[in-house]
């Protein structure tokens, strides 16, 4: 392949990091690589594992373009990383500056959320719509929205996060310090735990969620709460429903501010099943006002958004 | 004044009519006029009342473009009102058309929140700034968002509310229909109404606010709630920062979503003091994200803000 016509995306997510190659203009990767960090780590062993990463994936090809996804805040330009939430040493690093210097070519980064939406806008469900709002549910709840297809990341780069919007300001503290985001309710280890006080409180309760378990209450995970619930156990569904109805208000919510054409959710918690996506849905349309439209669908590309994003990110700048 | 340089804008408030005229690129009014409609009255009467105060302002003169801003939502071209929600007969009404067939000249439409938001960005405290939010907040709560200079209406032109985006989902109804809207929490009736049930169950509370009210509770508004407030009337001074901490939240909600460079506060109970601004701007920005910014202004156009939103939309179709 000539080198102007390669493409390199770069995926840092906090606990693994992935790198991949892709012809311009191309649907599968050439190659891709992951790799799993350390528990004790920080930015430049990160950077350094990465940037080896990539070198193994180009062997000596030099990118035409560079797409980075950071999982943090990064300025609305797309050039500077803020901080890193989970490790040190990613304190206002001027990364896409390091990255052109490492590979010579253009580079262009952008935050999870905001480049996973971008990522479902340009190569998955995303398709035709002129507005789309990306939403992924895992451990954490990310988000992005993309207008008019470019990433909208606002004034400071910080627009599209819905998984820190309030939804009860009474409501259990989330990691950023506020109470009762999206996040703190409806993320996996979350309603995990709210599953876990319940089979305190309640002994006689939730016996098939004890059972998959194996009997040790702390061994509950978000995504045990809904095989629990998808085998009919009736304390697990009150609680995953209950996670799904809070995402769902902040999804109305957002609605009611952006009034996108479509709602992309992705992330393990969108795994959860049938009657998770019946609550979801049910919350937002009636959180949303009647007149906003509420279309509200799986994502299509896995852990793999925000390393699509990147690769859109990269061939923008070749246009 | 030359016919192609006459500028004709129309707002349409509910319970109050206005028109006004006004030159091409000038920022004063050549001519103003309000109408107050009859308590029963339906949309042909305002179409009727409207467009007689709009031809005596014309005086046989053709404008050159026609703006309107409507009082409840309008498709997002702007060309279609789908209801009012104060008055029967304005349901599916083409009223663009209506008006061009009217006046012999291009007309433009949006709902008020939205084009209030134009009006400001144009005209008021928004100018320099990419992306504005503005809320009005009087007996009810409107806003609208305007980006790149123009109105961001969404999908549905339903952008921007808001008014009804949800706070505490166990909060108190709103007119809409759903529970702890910012609205149901913020605007002036519903503080007032607060205040009424906290004055019946606590005898010896009040005061001052009993006193402004000349000792009947019905009589209790927002605007002597604030009033009391500024005197140190120690319940009113609970219930308007609890009001404006409701909308506080909604800000910062709004803020990790879209994240504007600046927001925009209007209307009668943004005029309700120094403890009420602060205690607005504080639950903002405990809401907001560290890395959003929090630059809450008060705006500057008042009333007109809609009108002159209505020059901005009819200019632009000129360019």
């Amino acid at each position: 392949m000539a080198q102007d016509q390669l493409i390199l995306a770069l995926d840092y997510g906090g606990t693994k990091l992935m790198a991949a190659t892709v012809g311009r203009g191309a649907r599968q990767w050439l190659a891709l690589e992951r790799s799993v960090s350390p528990p004790q780590h920080d930015g430049d062993y990160e950077r350094k594992t990465m940037h080896a990463l990539a070198h193994k994936l180009l062997g000596g090809a030099r990118p035409a373009a560079v797409g980075i996804s950071f999982g943090g805040p990064v300025d609305a330009g797309g050039r500077l990383v803020f901080l890193s939430h989970h490790i040190p040493g990613w304190e206002n690093i001027p990364y896409c500056d390091q990255v052109e210097a490492e590979f010579g070519a253009p580079a262009a980064m952008a935050n999870d959320g905001n480049i996973g939406a971008l990522g479902e806008y340009v190569f998955g469900v995303g398709a035709g719509c002129r507005s789309l709002l990306y939403i992924t549910v895992s451990t954490g709840v990310g988000g992005g929205w993309v207008f008019d297809g470019k990433i909208f990341a606002g004034a400071d780069g910080m627009a599209g996060e819905i998984g820190h919007t309030t939804v009860d300001p009474r409501g259990p503290l989330c990691v950023c310090g506020r109470h009762g985001c999206v996040e703190a309710l409806a993320c996996g280890p979350k309603f995990a735990e709210v599953a876990q006080a319940r089979l305190r409180a309640e002994p006689g309760a939730g016996a098939k969620l004890r059972a998959l378990a194996g009997g040790d209450i702390a061994n509950v995970t978000g995504q045990l709460v809904a095989q629990a619930a998808a085998e009919g156990d009736a304390l697990a569904t009150e609680v995953l429903l209950e996670a799904a109805r809070s995402l769902g208000i902040g999804i109305g919510t957002a609605l009611n501010l952006i009034n996108p054409e479509r709602v992309v959710v992705g992330g393990g918690v969108s795994k959860s099943g049938p009657a998770w996506w019946a609550a979801l849905r049910a919350a937002a349309r009636a959180t949303a006002l009647p007149q906003a439209r509420v279309e509200i669908v799986p994502a299509s590309l896995g852990d793999d958004a925000p390393l699509w994003g990147a690769v859109a990110l990269a061939q923008a700048l070749l246009k």
